[in-house]
């Protein structure tokens, strides 16, 4: 144990080392390191005192709150794990995420759907958040706990929707830091770092840049949600040096200051229009450089790749985090050569623990030993990852692996292509063979040939389809082709596995 | 294994990532990442197959060379130790490391003192740098290895002379690997750093910048040996950005480019003088800025905590590094209170594996779940921490614990003191009392009652020497005083564990 680090132990060094500097700002709750760390000693107290202990799950639904990186670091402290869940979520979606994680205890905001699951709990010890939990945490004491193994889970954020449904992704303490690292390496992040997290914090996003703040000993401002104003009033008033912001809530945030109101200096961002650069400070670390860009999932931690460790590279996702190694890997675990697209596999400190009670899926996406994100890329020759899509469908081509979304991709490039999706059809000599269903822009025209050939200018010539459908429009599902429905209706069939 | 880092796989990661990119350059050796990749698998079959086996050792017995990093590299690939020694060392002190560390494999460079250790050698396997090595390395194989899990020994470092005789710190990827990562954040290294090896390689100083340079997919530039002109040439031709330069070196080279022969404009280094800060690049990273400050020991990686992280605080130590937590101990295993005096303890993911076949030192290295490095410190009010001293002896006076060399500190800020030394003495009330044994400044006079006043005015009043002896020098083993030579001439005695 003389080699762990939990997140509770980074909140106990600097409740020591930086016992004069501000930990948390919420409203108008503002704790120094020495109190958020004796807080958080009460608060696990508390919640054992509740029956939590280790490798149960403490839940929350509600905005965003100091409460939710109290109950993180609470649950860190006890060897529990804290679930901060989509709030906005339906009601049905809420009751899939209680009765897949049977938390011991839910920390829960009032809105119709949470007073309506409230209403109707049937289990777990339910306190809403404010004074209840306030009355919660002062019936804590300040007792010892005994060491907990950085390697056990401390985080679950739900995501990937592969079966329908989303699981829990469960990050322990060890793969946390070691991702808040990647973060304080590549953000060039120093003490007196001060992130305000306005964007949600069940998103790894905002998460993860919370947990770097909290590592480098800076300040976690917590706002609700985003409100352009309130961003400008808290950067100023707080110095914030960065918040959670891009495109369009940056232009929303440069419209709010208009005739520059508030003094938005402190904040180190990326450039992004005249005005905005003229109100910011840019800064000049490889995330800000690289416009914050790369690949990644709630699964490896937040981000795999880095442009900012690769400027100048030809693939747009740069390069692997410095505590990572990524494969490109083809379905019998064999790697793919450079050029060539496989899916995006990957080892290192900042990766998951598997899905919350999801042994299955947990043994096929770890295949080979290596972590399977679902998402297809390739090398370029330069040694940067070109992020494809993701790999819903694989049709088998003779020895062939062909993946729709590559195809898709060059089909897309068309100047008369609108959209397009890709299928397999059964091939009587090739197993399967490609078809595309092609909907073409407004006015627009193109063969059946001329796309084919097009195809064939892109990509190796045995992806290319051996037929196209044209129709009006693709059907989806969520903001991929509905592979089922094309399939019923051009045809679709033999893909591997099936 | 999902979540392992070996040194082995960072390589194999930048032979993808990186296949452009200059690893090492050593004389006339440039090697990319795949050529060191190639090499370093070479290498790994070949010592397989002299008998090198998972946790086996590895020795160098030479000046600086890019071959102690393929050799340490493919120790990881094979889950064996790689032992760089100090070369500079007599013939019997390095047949002690021969006897205690029993390498498998040496590969020496020929000096007096390896020749006649060659020649009487009765164990192990030696191989001659050079040409000899060129042909081991030559007879391995393109084979793949076995994952070795990132928690295994990597690099072995003698250090730490506690009982006359050094040990071999063990030092594993994870923790190399984790340590990189922290001078990657004080250091803000980035892609495309160069770093001049020109400090030896069996010291952790020197090392710890290699693999970080390693880690960050940067370039070595290896040199036998510190030379001024050398390092200026170095620097020019490889547009190197730090090298291993302190004091009166940066001197010797801001003396050997005078008038400016070399271009030194690629170094990103601290600030020294006015015609040094002229030649260079001065870096604004916290580590360049804090003048490369803080504290830190083989055993915990490198460096535990960085000025650069504590920038205005009291403690000349700084702050702990982001991966590690840092406690003041009593003996007992308490901690002790701000400002008082303990022992630096230490947990977190940069320390080693425990010294090689020590097992009594690492269990009491080990007590209480923390590291002891047996140096003392104090946490200032601000949370940053200050090294006192080495704790060689602890007297015991009533309750309380008083270490030698606080005592020591106190007597030496006098303005009549040269040297002091500080000793207990059997007492029949408290046990043991304080007694200071002093050497004054040439033309200097002191008295016991005013020296004994001094103290006081610096420490608690407790730890103030009750009998002082004036001598005309301070006996020494090394740096520290000879501890057993000032009991026996002044009456010591007493110690608690006697």
């Amino acid at each position: 144990m003389i080699h762990s680090l939990t997140l509770s132990d980074v909140l106990a060094e600097h409740a020591r080392s930086r016992p004069q500097v501000t930990a948390v700002v919420d409203g108008s709750v503002r704790l120094t390191y020495p109190e958020l760390d004796h807080r958080v000693t009460l608060l696990a107290s508390a919640l054992a005192g509740q029956g939590v202990r280790g490798g149960d799950r403490v839940l929350w639904l509600g905005q965003n709150s100091h409460a939710v990186l109290e109950l993180l670091l609470a649950c860190s402290r006890l060897g529990a794990v804290c679930c901060p869940a989509n709030w906005r979520q339906s009601e049905d979606e809420l009751r899939f995420v209680l009765t897949d994680l049977t938390p011991t205890v839910v920390v829960w905001e009032p809105s119709d759907v949470t007073t309506a699951l409230h209403a109707g709990a049937e289990a777990g010890i339910w306190v809403r958040a404010g004074e209840e939990y306030e009355r919660l945490l002062a019936d804590g004491s300040s007792q010892e706990f005994a060491q907990v193994a950085d390697t056990e889970p401390a985080l679950a954020l739900y995501t990937a929707a592969f079966a329908g449904r989303p699981s829990a992704a469960l990050l322990s303490s060890a793969a946390l830091l070691a991702h808040a690292t990647s973060l304080l390496v590549v953000r060039q992040m120093e003490p007196g770092f001060t992130f305000l997290n306005n964007g949600p914090l069940f998103h790894v996003g905002t998460m993860m840049f919370c947990l770097a703040t909290l590592q480098i000993g800076g300040t976690n401002v917590f706002t609700p949600a985003f409100d352009a104003e309130e961003v400008c009033r808290l950067i100023d008033a707080e110095r914030v040096t960065q918040a959670f912001l891009f495109g369009s809530m940056i232009d929303a945030v440069t419209k709010a200051n208009a005739g520059g109101k508030y003094d938005l200096s402190s904040l180190r961002f990326v450039s992004h229009s005249a005005e905005w650069d003229s109100m910011i400070t840019v800064d000049g670390s490889p995330w800000c450089r690289s416009k914050m860009g790369g690949y990644g999932q709630t699964e490896v931690g937040g981000m795999l790749t880095f442009l900012g460790l690769a400027e100048g590279g030809a693939g747009f996702a740069g390069r692997p985090s410095p505590l990572v190694q990524v494969r490109l890997l083809a379905p019998d675990g064999s790697e793919v050569a450079t050029g060539e697209t496989g899916e995006i596999c990957a080892r290192g400190k900042t990766l998951f623990s598997g899905y919350f009670a999801r042994p299955d899926l947990n043994a096929g996406k770890s295949a080979y030993g290596w972590h399977h994100t679902g998402d297809l890329g390739r090398r370029e020759p330069d040694g940067t990852i070109t992020f494809i899509g993701p790999k819903l469908r694989m049709i088998k081509s003779g020895v062939e692996n062909i993946y729709p979304a590559e195809v898709e991709r060059a089909l897309k490039s068309h100047p008369a292509v609108a959209d397009a999706a890709v299928i397999g059809v059964p091939d009587p000599t090739w197993h399967q063979s490609v078809k595309a269903v092609v909907a073409l822009k407004p006015d627009a025209t193109a063969t059946e040939d001329g796309l084919i050939e097009h195809v064939k200018t892109v990509l190796a010539s045995y992806k290319k389809p051996r037929h196209v459908a044209f129709v009006a429009e693709i059907p989806k599902r969520g903001f991929t082709p509905d592979y089922d429905a094309l399939d019923a209706a051009h045809g679709g069939g033999n893909y591997p596995g099936d």
